[in-house]
């Protein structure tokens, strides 16, 4: 599989778990793992997962519009940019949004969450 | 220097760069260095620097709203998350922006950037 086709990949499932079950997205990061978020760096699975589910908003869509892949360094890593658009319930206009996801391959080949970045 | 004043020094003198002079910013890119763009890969300092030439507005002003900084890897290396507002001259309304720079450091000490995502 390319690099572009596992970052896209990654990036649906990812937000498809956001948007469905925000617990579910810990299986995505690890104790490495960090978060910037709004001045705010967080680390490690359980940290993140509860910023996540402790915005203030529960119901969300994520609509994706571009996604951007560039291999990082020999450890088989990516940097992953998104941008799209956040659907909050019961708000007319939907939020622009991008993030910036630096992946790392696990020991099964999939991919897991280093560095995340919210703006 | 703490890398988050590095990284907020570095992001505002591309963004004054950028505003001012465009040709100016091949002094901050390697032959290394890439470009995703709405999906598009450019590789080099003469050729991002063309691609940023030829963007379909000239005068333009760059205001920075949030900079996030993660070290990354052994060789001094940072990833920086921004985001801002693009006003373009003769527009009304600003356009939001968001830009990742994986920035590494140079012989003599600065900064150049070796990965650029804009969205």
């Amino acid at each position: 599989m390319d690099p572009d086709a596992l970052a896209k990949a990654f990036v649906e499932h990812y937000y498809t778990t956001f948007d469905s079950n925000r617990n579910g997205l810990a299986n995505l990061y690890q104790e490495g793992s960090m978060l910037s978020f709004e001045g705010q760096k967080i680390q490690g699975a359980q940290g993140i997962v509860a910023k996540l589910t402790s915005l203030p908003f529960q119901q969300c869509q994520h609509s994706i519009t571009t996604v951007d892949c560039q291999p990082s360094g020999p450890a088989g890593g990516m940097l992953v940019f998104v941008s799209g658009n956040l659907q909050l319930a019961g708000e007319q206009h939907a939020l622009k949004f991008s993030q910036m996801f630096h992946l790392m391959p696990t020991a099964t080949g999939s991919f897991y969450a280093l560095m995340i970045f919210s703006g």
